[in-house]
């Protein structure tokens, strides 16, 4: 069957829509010119037992919680503020009440904390797999939404927060840690696998970058930073040149690395998927007011590299200046 | 596991939502108050293989062209006009390029005969069944979206169109029944096939019963007339009294059970699902608007009975009038 980048390029160009419509399919969320000073944000999500969880690794709370922050995040790449939200799933014979309580108690905490209403959504039993596809709806200031396209030579790339962690997380988890009340919060193991079952989204960066309009494009960092900065390049036209000493990697990367010496950090950080950080562009004059905006939200961002003329992603690592290929993110099937 | 309706109710209760949500969890859409004269409906429709459809049932584009009809139906129920869709679809690995082509050309076809943009949604493997959530964003006048809970004492109810027929071609498709180029348009086994496979969601009809104000309820018929009307009698703490001889039955039904005496038409179409037929109150004083209403548009209404103050489904049947529980609609699994 053909791949998920194959059926997207396929759909994009089907796809009809009207003079509404300031940014369709292929961007982390759609963008609907609205009215009165807003525009609408509009994204969904799946999440799919077997694909991209296994009930054995996250608690139904934290299963309900990522469902919504893996949405939340796509709303914060654009600069939007989440509203509302419809909850499709289709759940497993296995599936107790005690389960849907706990699942849905974490998708509504998520919901409150970030003011997001539940208003509708479909139910229905599943054959086998259980199946989660969120969809939100968002808005931010009429034309101020930020897609992937505005990319310009001379940009200076950022990323929030640090990287690689969820990917270890991950690999841990399939090598079947499991955490326990022996690993307390400063266990790096906890901390990566924390991350990748609790992301957390940028709202609050993403809205004020957008609204104050200091970035060119924005993306989270949901297939891995290579991918998704790939999405960016390719979609504004330029290229990259990225230094492999400036990518923040992630204090529990850098602790397990150092008595796991097959663990290549950089690597970690380049490829691997659902960071849920933000990745963006923004013109090199505003660096100060950039990294000021982010001060006052006291979150931390990084610039790691700036935008080139002649398309690709390179790397500089040790002064050798690698063609690195967007690897992306790989699901469990 | 808990029923549907649980489920429903336990989220209802435990949902917030801001002043702007007019009608939340528990309807065919949710309605957000908007701006420019103008308020938000939003819905979001599974279709799970093994549940919602067999593929051998059904071809690619039908299928596609179904999952998009029943959210359309939802719109049509709420008197909108439908404009975005975002498509959520897990295809296992069997779909071939071929199948996704024909899925998606259905989807598309039906969207742009109803002038719906399709602006996103998400893409994924599935590990076993075909999953397939179509959320759909549109809007209607302000204030003028229908709901459930407005069917007062002394409404006439209505239905569109004729019942019976999709759940009898849902019967003769279990029944191993494949349609062939031996079926020709007037073959009843075929028109009831038809009827199951490719409803037509009554957009237009909704549409002009919810802004000409004609309508106190309406739903559509997904569940099953008893199921559906029992949705409006409870949100509007009312109850109704039928009468079995005004319900209009498909004429496919009508032939095929004259020749299958074990099949009882007037329980095909009170309790048959996927009907998307439209199910509606209205003031008697309003009955010639609302007929006038419908002939412009050549649809075809019916007045099947009217809203009194018990609460309860009576059914007046060759004279003996019968307390009727809502059957719903069985799915597949």
């Amino acid at each position: 069957m053909p791949t998920e980048f194959d059926i997207i390029d396929r759909l994009r160009k089907r796809a009809l829509v009207d003079d509404h419509v300031l940014l369709g399919i292929g961007d982390d969320a759609a963008v609907i010119k609205g009215s009165g000073g807003r525009d609408l944000v509009a994204c969904c999500d799946l999440m799919i037992e077997g694909v991209h969880f296994r009930t054995e690794w996250i608690s139904p709370g934290q299963l309900g919680r990522k469902a919504l922050a893996v949405n939340l995040s796509d709303i914060a790449a654009m600069g939007g503020v989440p509203k509302y939200a419809m909850l499709s799933i289709a759940f497993p014979r296995w599936c107790t009440t005690d389960f849907l309580d706990d699942f849905f108690d974490g998708i509504f905490q998520l919901a409150q904390t970030n003011g997001v209403s539940v208003i509708g959504g479909d139910t229905s039993s599943s054959p086998d797999s259980m199946f989660i596809d969120i969809s939100l709806i968002g808005e931010c200031d009429s034309g101020k939404a930020v897609g992937r396209r505005g990319a310009q030579v001379g940009d200076l790339v950022y990323v929030s927060g640090s990287l690689g962690a969820s990917a270890l997380g991950l690999s841990l988890l399939e090598d079947g840690f499991r955490l326990n009340e022996d690993h307390d919060l400063r266990d790096p193991r906890r901390q990566a696998v924390d991350k990748h079952l609790a992301p957390e989204p940028r709202l609050q960066l993403g809205r004020v970058l957008a609204s104050e309009q200091l970035v060119t494009a924005m993306i989270d960092i949901s297939d891995g930073l290579s991918s998704d900065l790939w999405h960016i390049l390719d979609e504004s036209s330029v290229g990259a040149m990225l230094s492999a000493s400036s990518i923040p990697i992630a204090e529990c990367v850098k602790s397990i690395a150092a008595v796991q010496p097959e663990i290549d950090p950089v690597s970690l950080a380049l490829n691997g998927g659902e960071e849920y950080e933000l990745l963006f562009t923004a013109r090199p004059e505003n660096q100060q007011r950039v990294m000021s905006a982010a001060k006052t939200l006291n979150a931390q961002i990084t610039p790691i590299g700036y935008i080139v003329e002649d398309k690709g992603l390179n790397l500089e690592h040790n002064g050798i200046i690698d063609s690195i290929r967007p690897l992306g993110y790989q699901h469990l099937l």
